[in-house]
């Protein structure tokens, strides 16, 4: 048996979960969390939305991350219109008055500051407060969009572009973009160290 | 008019809700917050789910309370079996491991407080512990009452009782519970004084 391996099995559970040499988790340990620490761990991969994790544990056992990514997907899509909205409402601003006051949960935290939110002069911050007002108005949600896949640039874009949508299209293309967010949470969480997060 | 009234309507908008003489909130007042001051004052109606007055957002002009009340209760009802299960997963456990640490929300703090569930001496802990135990063995999501209307001895007694049903039967049981809380919640927001809470 490759050492690396027994070294992973021997650490105690749950406080790390098992991984094999290319670093996937064992989907099995996963299957084995109690509710509270799979909400613990997995409980903002959609922001600030903790109840569709804990929603979709009813469908353990998983067969892999996949299978936990397309349960998430799956509750998101069979939510009304109103639902869909509430998930998009749960996010904070780009470069808004959450990041300004150091409120951004970790992840979102992260996921700003690797697209260059947090660096923006004043100029680029009024822009962004701007475009974020107008979009708000427009359609009763903020701006939505996976902040890891896109620099700076492309964010002010995006934003402008997309701001010239119908509501109904343009909540289906933001929901879009939170499965993107998701997707990427979800890769963070396995490949991370667990044990900081239980 | 009314000299209270009038100093209520002198109050800075939004940081008070305008209200009647009778103490009932102007429902104008609400229907025009935006989306972050509605989802920051009624965000935990429903523990930790603040996508669910963030989706009856989208529902606005409310007529009054009842009818805010009206559109959560229809959201919640209108998700799947795992989606409510969801929902009582993000509900701590009475006198439990948050309550102990201190990390409930303030909502939930409040309640269990005046259950009794903070005074409990170490025998009663330990009851606690084990029927919060034995009923999450059983169903896969906590235990949850309406604290507020129970005292300590109903709630042992209810616990022991809830056990016996089956787990569809009790789902929909601790769902009603869920919506006897969201109603006081409710409540609370709007008799109490809004400026502490925006």
């Amino acid at each position: 048996m490759d050492v690396d391996l027994v070294q992973y099995w021997l650490l105690p559970f749950p406080y790390s979960l098992q991984r094999t040499r290319a670093g996937a988790m064992d989907i099995n340990v996963v299957n084995a969390l109690t509710y509270e620490d799979f909400v613990k761990l997995f409980g903002n991969v959609v922001e600030k939305c903790p109840l569709i994790s804990a929603a979709i544990w009813s469908h353990r056992p998983f067969k892999d991350l996949a299978d936990i990514e397309a349960h998430i997907t799956e509750f998101i899509l069979s939510l009304p219109d109103s639902g869909k909205e509430g998930i998009l409402r749960c996010h904070p601003d780009l470069a808004g008055r959450d990041l300004q006051s150091g409120t951004l949960t970790r992840e979102s935290q992260e996921e700003q500051s690797q697209a260059g939110m947090t660096t923006l002069d004043s100029a680029e911050v009024l822009q962004m407060y701007r475009l974020n007002s107008e979009y708000k108005e427009r359609f009763g949600f903020p701006f939505v969009i996976c902040a890891r896949l896109n620099k700076k640039a492309d964010i002010v874009g995006q934003l402008s572009e997309r701001l010239k949508n119908d509501r109904a299209v343009e909540r289906e293309r933001a929901i879009e973009e939170v499965k993107k967010i998701c997707r990427l949470r979800l890769r963070n969480i396995v490949l991370s160290d667990i044990q900081t997060k239980l």
